[in-house]
C-alpha cells in the first residue's frame, strides 16, 4: 500500500491545489490494515464498505465527497490538464458536461477514465451522476415529454414504462445515478406546481422503477430526489428564499413591534392570519410564547373583529363557539373585539369550575381595569359638546393638515413641465378628479365632502370655474361606450393641458361610491394596473399629444407601463385628506416644492412582486439577465433597482449629498453634507442604509437605519449627523438577539437606489 | 352588594343568551369583601385594580372581556332591545357603529350610556375603542391624508403634530382607546409595504404622542398596535395565511419526500433555497434534524451545483470557502455536486485534526462506498458501444414514448371543431410550430432535431407539404415589423383553418435557440402571458375570423385572456418530446382521444397567483365577491374554482361518474361507477378528494387522495374502488403525525372543480 500512497501524494503535490492541503500532508495516515473482504460479492454493501473504509487515506475520503463536473467539453473535447488538476481530491462522481455530445462519444470517454481509475490505488470506481429528466443526459436517447407533460397523463403504469425506458438507456450509457425525480411543490405558477399527493405517487413509481434491482441484486440506477426543501420561492424567483419560522418573524415582521413595545402600547391586536397553519387567535406559540414571554409585552391582547369566531366558522380548528373561546383565551387573548353574534367569550361563563380558565379570565379582567384606571375612565369628567366643538377642526389642526398634505405628495416623474406657475386653462379628467379618496377608515362622503374639496374644486377655486374643463371620461371600474373618453380628449385639446386623476378607490361601506371600490380592506386585487378603462382614457389623451400631468390616487403601488410613462409629470397622492386637492394645486403651480418620498416600491410589471429594496442576497440570483432581458429577479426585472424604488421622489430643486464620513466607537457616527444646488428652497430626505459583510443567517442586502428631512434655501448647506448604537445593528437568530463584528457598509443618499447612494465601509 | 347582584341576575335572565349561562348561575359568588380603596387617585392603577378585582362577580369579569360593537346604527339610531340583550356579558368596551354619524350625535349617545353604567353596580366605566386612522372614527373631525401618504412625507415631527391633532379630537369625543397604529409589514404590493425601520420610527412617534399623559397622569388615548403578526399573506390576499414553520413544511412541501423515502432513494439533493434565512446547504435544523432524525432518511445527502460555495459568495453566511465546507458538512451534506471552482469540500483536507469533521467525512465516504457497492460499480462489467446501440431508441421505447406523448396532451377548450377527421389544408403558425421545445434538460437540437419532428413537420407528413402553409408570424420574444403577422393572416385565410403554436421556450444552454429562451431554470418571469408579440399574432388571426386551434407549448401555466379564449379549441402540450408533434396531429384529427388532465391550475389574471385547488379555508375569505367582481381571493378571481383548475381536461367523449359510495372500517372504501356516455372510446381520470370537518391546525379545503385512469368503450361502464387506510388521512402537528376522528367528506369526480365533483360524508 505504501507504494500506492506515495504515488497518490506525488500526484497531489503536482497540482494547483497543493497549497491548500500542504498543512495536512503530515496528517495523512495510511492504515496498514489490508484486507480484501470488500471484494466478496456475497457480503452486503454495508459489510463490504466497513471493510474497505479503514484502508482509505484521508484524501481518498475527501475525494469521494466530490467529483468531476465536465468529462467532456463542446464537441466531445477532453481537457487532460484540468482533469489531472482536479482529480486528486475530486474523484467520487463523474458528470458528463456538454449535453449535446453524443451518447457514443460520452460512453467511450467515460469508459476510458473508468479504466484509468480501476488501475489506480484503491480501485474505487467512478460513479456517473447526471440529470435525467425526459431522456438520458446527452443526445441519442429517446426524448419523452417532460415531467409536467407526463403528469398530465395521470397514468402511473404508463409513467413506469417511460421511467423504465429512460432507466435502461441510462444503464446502457454507464449512468448508474440520476438527479431525479424532483419533488418540489411550487404553488406559484411562475415556478410550476403539482399536487403533493400526485407528486408522491409519481415519485414512488419513479423510484421503484429506476432503482429496480438487476439480476445480481444491484441497483440499476440510483436516484437523488430533490430539492429538499424548496416550495414557493419569494416572488416566484428561481432559487429565492422561503419564509419559514422564527428568523423571518423576528428579523422582519416583528421588528416594528419590538420597537413599538418600547413605547408601552396599552394593547396589541392579534391578526386574522394563520401562521404555519395555526390561526393567530389561538396561536399559543406566537402569542404567549413569542409576544408575552420572549418579547416581554405586558399590555392587553385583543382579538380582531370576529377573529375568535373564525376559529370555528372558517378555519375549523375549533368545534364550537365555546371551544373557540377556550382556545383563544388559553393562547393569551383577553378582549374579544367587535364580535360577531354569538360572541365567543360569553360562553366562558360556563367554565368557572376550570381553574386555568378562571385564572385567565381573572387576569384579563384585571388588565382591563388597569387600562381604565390608567386612562382616567374612573376619574375624569365626561366630555361635553362644548369641548367637542372647540376641539374638532381647530385652526391649528387644519394648518397641520395642510402641511401634511403637501409633504405627503410624491413627484415620480417630471420632464420640466412642473412647476407651472402661470397655469391658465386646464382640463381636469378622470374618475378620481372630483372625489376625495380618503381610504376605508376615512369618515367622509367621498363624492360630497362636508369639508375639504376635490382636485377639480381646488383647481376651480384657484383658476376660476371658467378655466377648468372637467370631464370624468370613464368610471372607476366599469366599461363605457367611449363617449366619455372623446369628451375628455376634446376638453384636453381645448385647454392645452390635461391633469388626469386615475387610480383605485377605497371608501367606507356607507360611502355613496362604495359600489366602485377597487382597493382597501377586503379588496385585494391581483392586477396593479388602473381598474376599468382608465388606462384607455390616459392613452387617448396622450395619443392626442396634449401635455399631461398624471395624478395617481389610491392606497397602493401601480404598475406604470410604457404608455403611462409618456405623461409629462406623475404625482402619487395615495389616500388624500380634505386638503390634498389644494396641496396638488399648490404643488403643480410651484407654491409648494414636493418633498415626499416613496415608502413602497413600484413594481415594473404585472406579477413582478413582492417587491422591496431589502431583499435577501440569495433572492437576487434567480435569473440570467445577460441571456434574457425579460427574466425576473426579485428587486426588479433587470437586476438593478427599479426606477421608482423605496425612498425615491423628485423635487423642483436639486440636492447634492456628500459621501458619508463614518467613525466607529461605542456608536457609529455617520455624517454628510447636504447642499441645495438649485434655485428654489426645498426639503431633502437624507437616508442611511447599512449592511454587514458576513452574518450567521442571511440578512437583507441593505437596511434603512436612519433618515432626516432637511429644509434648505437655494445654495444652503447643512451637515447632517447620525449616531447609531452598535446595539441597534444586530439581528435575531432563533429569537436571540446578537450583534456581529466585522465589516459594515454604510450608504447615504436620497433613495434606496444604488445610483442615489454613496457608501463607505468600517470595521466594527 | 346583594341588591346589585340580584339586579344583575334579573337582567341576565331576561336576555336571549340566558340559556348558555344558566348552568353557571349557581356558581356565581359575590365576594363579601367591600373596599373603596380603588377609588383612591393617589394609588397606582395596579394597586387600585388589585383592590377592585376581588369584588367582581364572575360574569362581571367575563363582561369586561367584551363589549358592544354598534352604539348607533345608520342615522344615529339606537336599538335599546339589542343593547339590553348584549349588555350583561359584554360591557367592557364601547364602539360607535356607523362611521357616517356625526361626532355630536355619537358623543351625546355615548355619554348617555356611560351615565347609565356609572349608575349601575360597580361603576366600572365603558371605555370607547375605535379605529382611528386619518381622523376620528366618525364625521366632523379633521381628515388627514392616510398613513401611506403621511409616511411619504418622511417627516416625523410633522407626523407627531398630525397624531396630536387626531388624539385631541378623539379625547374630545370621549374616545380613550384607538386601534392604531398598524405595524404590518406587507412586502407584496397588493397589500402595501413600508420598511420595518420606518414603520418602527413612525409607530414610536405615534405611541409617544397618542398615549401622552395628561396633567393628571392619565393616558390621553390608549393604543392597540396591530395586527400581530401579519406579513405577506398568501397571494397578496387580505387575511390569508402565512407559511412559517414545521406545520407548513410537513403538511405541504415534505409530503412527497415522506412518500418517496418509503421507496429508499439512494440520495437526496439539498435545495438552493434559504428557509427562514438559513440556506438549506447549512441548515442543520432541517437537514440533520428534520430529514435525518425526524423523517428517518438514511441515504446520501448531496448539495446542488455550487450550493455550498454560495454560502460564502452569495448568502455571505460563511466567511471563506473552508467555512462553507465545514458548515455544509456539519449540517449533513456529504457530496459536493458539480462544484464551482474552487470546490469547497477539498478545503476540509486541512481539518483532519478536528474529530467531528473527521468523523463526518469518514461517514460520507462510507456512504459513498455503499452506494457504489449497491449499484454494482465494483462488480459489473463496463457497458459497451454494442449494448448502447441496442438499447438506445429501442422500438419498445419509441412505442411507449408515442403513447406517453398522446396521453400528456390536455384539451382545455373545444367548441366542437375537434376532432377534425377530414383535415384538408391548414395554416400552421407561430414561433413554436416548427421546433421541439423539450425543456432545459432535453438534450435535443430544438430547431433541427435528429429524431422526431415539429408540429409543422408532423402536419406535412400527414397532409402533404402542399397542404400545409407554415408562417412563423412572430419570434418568440422579439418585436417585429408586423410583416410576419400579415403573412400569417394571409396563410390562415388561404387555408381556412389555423393551428397556432404559442408559448414559452425552455432549452439547454447549448441549443441554437438559447437566445430566445423565456422559461425554465434561471428564467423565472413575472408575466404569464405569451412572450413578445405572440398575443398580437393570435389576436390578428382571430380578428380575421379564421377558425383557430391554439396549441400551447412551454413548461408553465398561461393566463388566457378574453381574446385568447375566442380560439375554437385550445390544447396545452407543455414540454413535448420527439413525438409530441405527431401526437398533436393524431389528436386534432381524432385518431387519438385526448385524456390528459391539468396538474397545475391556470390563473385567470396576471398577478393572480399562487393558485392551487388545495388552499386553506382562511385563504378564501379575503374579498367581498358580492361587492366587487374584480376582487381577488386565492383560488380564483370570483371565489369559485377557476375554469381551468387542477385535474381539469376535456375529451371527445363524455363520462358520467356516479355519486360516491363510502364505507368505513379499518380503511375507507370509496367507489363509484364510470360510464362512457359518448360515441367514441376514451379514458377518464377518476379523482378522489377528501377533507376533515375539524382539525387541530388549518388543513386544505380538500386534498387529492386517490385517482385512477379508466379506459372505456362507448357505452362501457366500470366500477372503480379505492381503498384508503385511515392512517393515510392524518397530518402533522409540530412534526408529529396524527389521525383525527370525526366527520370526513369524500368527493369523487373528473376534476378538482366543485361542479365536477359529488360528495358524501362519513364519520371516522
Amino acid at each position: 500500500m505504501a507504494g500506492h500512497t506515495l504515488t497518490a501524494i506525488a500526484l497531489i503535490i503536482s497540482t494547483a491545489i497543493a497549497l491548500i492541503i500542504s498543512t495536512a500532508l503530515s496528517a495523512v495516515i495510511v492504515p496498514q490494515q489490508n484486507s480484501s473482504q470488500w471484494q466478496d460479492w456475497s457480503l452486503s454493501p454495508s459489510q463490504r464498505a466497513a471493510n474497505l473504509l479503514p484502508q482509505l487515506a484521508w484524501e481518498e475520503k475527501i475525494a469521494q465527497m466530490g467529483g468531476i463536473r465536465q468529462l467532456l467539453g463542446v464537441n466531445a473535447t477532453f481537457n487532460r490538464t484540468t482533469w489531472d488538476t482536479l482529480y486528486p481530491l475530486q474523484h467520487g462522481i463523474l458528470s458528463y458536461g456538454n449535453q449535446l455530445n453524443s451518447a457514443q462519444d460520452v460512453l467511450r470517454m467515460a469508459n476510458m477514465v473508468r479504466e484509468e481509475q480501476l488501475n489506480s490505488s484503491f480501485k474505487i470506481p467512478w460513479i456517473s451522476v447526471t440529470d435525467s429528466v425526459n431522456s438520458i443526459y446527452v443526445t441519442g436517447g429517446t426524448i419523452f415529454p417532460a415531467t409536467l407533460s407526463l403528469s398530465s397523463s395521470w397514468n402511473l403504469p404508463l409513467y413506469e414504462q417511460v421511467v423504465a425506458a429512460i432507466r435502461d438507456e441510462n444503464v446502457a450509457l454507464g449512468t448508474k445515478w440520476v438527479l431525479s425525480p424532483e419533488l418540489d411543490v411550487a404553488k406559484d405558477p411562475r415556478n410550476g406546481r403539482v399536487d403533493v399527493y400526485l407528486i408522491g405517487e409519481f415519485t414512488a413509481r419513479y423510484l421503484k422503477t429506476m432503482q429496480e434491482r438487476d439480476e445480481n441484486g444491484f441497483i440499476k440506477v440510483a436516484c437523488t430526489i430533490k430539492h429538499f426543501l424548496y416550495g414557493q420561492g419569494m416572488g416566484g424567483v428561481n432559487t429565492a428564499s422561503m419564509d419559514g419560522g422564527a428568523n423571518h418573524l423576528y428579523n422582519d415582521l416583528a421588528v416594528p413591534y419590538i420597537r413599538a413595545i418600547q413605547e408601552d402600547p396599552v394593547s396589541i391586536m392579534i391578526s386574522y392570519s394563520s401562521v404555519d397553519r395555526v390561526p393567530m387567535s389561538m396561536n399559543t406559540k406566537l402569542v404567549q410564547g413569542m409576544l408575552r414571554n420572549e418579547m416581554g409585552f405586558e399590555g392587553m391582547i385583543m382579538s380582531d373583529a370576529m377573529g375568535i369566531l373564525h376559529l370555528h366558522t372558517e378555519s375549523r380548528v375549533a368545534s364550537s363557539y365555546e371551544d373557540a373561546a377556550v382556545k383563544a383565551l388559553k393562547a393569551g387573548l383577553q378582549i374579544e373585539l367587535a364580535p360577531g353574534q354569538p360572541a365567543c367569550f360569553p360562553f366562558l361563563v360556563n367554565r368557572s369550575d376550570d381553574s386555568e380558565i378562571e385564572q385567565l379570565v381573572t387576569e384579563a379582567a384585571r388588565h382591563m381595569l388597569e387600562v381604565k384606571f390608567a386612562t382616567g375612565m374612573f376619574d375624569l369628567p365626561l366630555s361635553s359638546e362644548e369641548i367637542l366643538n372647540q376641539t374638532l377642526r381647530a385652526e391649528k389642526h387644519l394648518e397641520v393638515n395642510r402641511q401634511a398634505s403637501r409633504e405627503s405628495l410624491v413627484l415620480l416623474q417630471n420632464d420640466g413641465i412642473l412647476p407651472k406657475s402661470g397655469l391658465g386653462k386646464v382640463a381636469v379628467l378622470g374618475p378620481l378628479a372630483d372625489i376625495i379618496d380618503a381610504g376605508s377608515y376615512g369618515p367622509i362622503n367621498s363624492a360630497n365632502p362636508h369639508n375639504g374639496q376635490s382636485l377639480r374644486r381646488s383647481l376651480e377655486a384657484k383658476l376660476g370655474t371658467e378655466n377648468v374643463f372637467y370631464e370624468q371620461g370613464v368610471e372607476i371600474n366599469n366599461s363605457s361606450d367611449g363617449s366619455g373618453i372623446n369628451a375628455a380628449i376634446a376638453a384636453a385639446q381645448k385647454a392645452g393641458l390635461a391633469i388626469i386623476s386615475l387610480g383605485s378607490l377605497s371608501v367606507y361601506f356607507y360611502d355613496p361610491n362604495v359600489a366602485s371600490r377597487t382597493d382597501g380592506e377586503f379588496f385585494s386585487h391581483p392586477d396593479l394596473g388602473f381598474p376599468g378603462e382608465q388606462q384607455q382614457l390616459l392613452d387617448a389623451v396622450l395619443d392626442a399629444g396634449v401635455p399631461t400631468i398624471l395624478v395617481l390616487g389610491g392606497g397602493q403601488a401601480f404598475v406604470l407601463n410604457n404608455s403611462t410613462m409618456r405623461a409629462n409629470a406623475i404625482i402619487h397622492s395615495f389616500l388624500g385628506g380634505e386638503f390634498t386637492g389644494d396641496a396638488l394645486v399648490e404643488t403643480i403651480t410651484g407654491m409648494v416644492n414636493p418633498s415626499g418620498k416613496l415608502t413602497i416600491s413600484m413594481p415594473q410589471a404585472q406579477g413582478a412582486f413582492p417587491i422591496y429594496y431589502d431583499y435577501l442576497p440569495s433572492d437576487n440570483v434567480g435569473g440570467f439577465a445577460a441571456v434574457c432581458s425579460g427574466d425576473w429577479t426579485l428587486p426588479c426585472l433587470n437586476r438593478s433597482d427599479p426606477p421608482m424604488a423605496f425612498g425615491y421622489g423628485l423635487s423642483y430643486t436639486t440636492f447634492e449629498i456628500s459621501a458619508p464620513q463614518v467613525s466607529a466607537g461605542d456608536s457609529v457616527e455617520v455624517s454628510c453634507t447636504v447642499t441645495n444646488t438649485g434655485v428654489v428652497a426645498g426639503k431633502e430626505v437624507v437616508q442611511v442604509y447599512y449592511d454587514q459583510e458576513y452574518s450567521t443567517i442571511e440578512l437583507p442586502n441593505k437596511r434603512l437605519i436612519r433618515f432626516e428631512k432637511v429644509d434648505l434655501q437655494p445654495g444652503g448647506s447643512q451637515n447632517v449627523n447620525f449616531s447609531i448604537d452598535r446595539d441597534e445593528m444586530g439581528y435575531y437568530v432563533d429569537a436571540k438577539y446578537q450583534v456581529g463584528s466585522g465589516n459594515y457598509t454604510f450608504w447615504i443618499g436620497s433613495s434606496s437606489r444604488a445610483q442615489d447612494l454613496q457608501n463607505t465601509t468600517v470595521t466594527l
